[in-house]
């Protein structure tokens, strides 16, 4: 089975956590999909409030809910033995299950079989339980946008999800196209693309943004570094198999190294932004790097300033900090490439010529 | 579990095959471990004959055999009824099995129970079954050699054998590192790279080639290519988990596009030996490129002759075909470098101050 749609609306479960930062799949869920969140549920120790509804599973289902999704990520991924009774409780109430831990949900005592009783669904998002076919190499139709970066964990999802909102804003046809957990679940569909069996990581990005209209925009959440020790063979799968058409290249400038790699030095701008687009160009010879976005949250206002304006002139790129600035330089861009698209595949000739 | 070493020595079952074409994994391991091969089996229908003894399973057993290797692909990689019978019959008799097919071994029906009867294993090559950590980055101790390509399917593992048996041949301590399920027959252990879960390639080539002695030489199988829309990801990973010091490049001159990809053409070598190099160096600084080797096998004699020395021109590296012309130079070099090794490890100013 290829599918892997989670059922929305949701009630996030917060567990028994007291500190916002366990919080982070449940705070960005909130954040992105707020439309899809019915309330939230925290066991009698939690003392983290998203500042929405609070309901039971079975007051959620009510009123409607889909999926009951678990928001918080307790060290090792491991599901306590203290969310049991609840996990079985939202089963039986009607409501899918959707977990990123580590631990598969049929691990927990009773839950399998609660769920085939109940006719409701367990995903278990970090093991996607899906099979693809190897990459084809197959030009699609469609615009596509991936987000790469400098190293792990600086933004790329956050950067995506920008984009993609201030697309539809202005009207432009555009998709947010998942590869992580807490992107899948605030999407509701993905492909945890690190999962995927090595073989098939460029086939599984293929298939994660299909043929779509010629001035529709996917924008795929990139995940890794291509200068990335451990992970750079899933950034070139994913690079590959997304075939994109721009490159958006995410940096922290206050990181020297690999987060957790001190021997291992990040590498300048216009190194990472060559070797990106040299390897984009195997699968997209038109792929290009159209914009750096900056997490600039360490910096004060004056070097934010500096920063960029430097970042600006080394690259000759849009620079923009996805929290602080929007993207209305990068939205107007992609926008008028949209609208060339549509224009080149009614009058080719005609563009042809005016080129 | 993280062993995944088979016992030898070998049956190879060769089920009702009548081509040799079909034996391409038989004939692999007859040729490259025929030291640990006691015999073959074939079923009635079966017409290839590899030239060693022929035996029934329970008569390889009372000779010493350790496991059954099937050594036959069938198309899509199914275990067809026709043989359950003999694999269950192996196992009674106290053979390990040994598969690389697509059809899992406990597929069988009552081969699994037989396997625990008997106290036998079962070998899915493809499937690893083993779970390994993320990469590191850490240098290990040791030498090791990467045989890379322009393509899949020209000439890695053989490559890497040859280079491995010459070094063995030289008195200089080297090991083949399987990634491949011949590969893997062949060496008895190994990690099929390209069925590892994409977050963990580089962590499972870093688990391949544990640290060493400074002047032995790891020579490691490739799998596919930094060019291939598909595979390109895989390829990356092992890479950068091989740290190699040494990169041999794997070339078919015939080649003008990447094996069943017409549309992606196979870059030039100077192109090829750049990126390789350029990407290699993440994790080893010292990574260079050594010699390239070429499959000749479609080629005249002159024209092969003119074909190498043109591309020994071009590229200034030692150029062999493994199959007709031996390492001799490559394995002269190696042989250096693993005597440098040691001399740095006991003197290491005093092979400083010679530089």
């Amino acid at each position: 089975m290829r599918t892997n749609v989670i059922r929305k609306p949701y009630l996030i479960f917060l567990g028994d956590i007291s500190s916002r930062v366990s919080a982070k799949t449940a705070l960005g869920i909130r954040d992105w999909c707020g439309g899809d969140v019915i309330g939230q549920h925290g066991l009698p120790a939690c003392t983290v409030d998203l500042g929405i509804p609070s309901l039971t599973p079975a007051q959620a289902a009510l009123q409607g809910a889909g999926s009951l999704v678990i928001g918080v990520a307790p060290i090792g991924g491991r599901i306590p033995p203290a969310w049991h009774a609840t996990l079985i409780a939202a089963t039986r109430a009607g409501l899918d299950i959707v977990s990123g831990m580590h631990d598969r949900l049929a691990s927990v005592p009773g839950l399998a079989e609660a769920a085939a009783a109940a006719g409701t669904a367990l995903h278990d998002v970090r093991h996607p339980g899906l099979s693809f076919d190897a990459g084809t190499g197959r030009k699609r139709s469609g615009l596509r946008l991936l987000t790469v970066g400098t190293d792990c964990a600086l933004g790329k999802k956050y950067t995506a999800l920008t984009i993609a909102r201030d697309l539809q804003a202005a009207g432009i046809k555009a998709t947010f196209r998942a590869t992580g957990q807490t992107g899948i679940m605030i999407a509701g569909s993905g492909v945890p693309i690190d999962a995927v069996v090595a073989d098939f990581i460029a086939g599984a990005a293929e298939w994660l943004s299909p043929d779509n209209d010629a001035d529709h925009w996917d924008v795929i959440e990139g995940q890794g570094a291509l200068f990335h020790p451990a992970y750079a063979g899933v950034t070139l799968g994913l690079l590959h198999g997304s075939q994109p058409d721009a490159l958006v290249l995410c940096h922290d400038p206050s990181r020297k190294n690999i987060d957790g790699f001190p021997g291992f030095a990040i590498p300048s701008l216009v190194t990472a932004i060559a070797r990106y687009i040299d390897m984009a160009r195997l699968t997209n010879p038109a792929a290009e790097m159209l914009a750096i976005s900056l997490n600039t949250s360490t910096l004060s206002d004056g070097d934010r300033a500096l920063v960029m304006a430097d970042i600006r002139a080394e690259t000759d790129l849009i620079v923009f900090d996805p929290v602080r600035d929007g993207t209305t330089e990068l939205t107007a861009l992609l926008k008028a490439r949209s609208q060339s698209a549509v224009l080149q595949q009614s009058h080719p000739v005609l563009v042809e010529a005016a080129i």
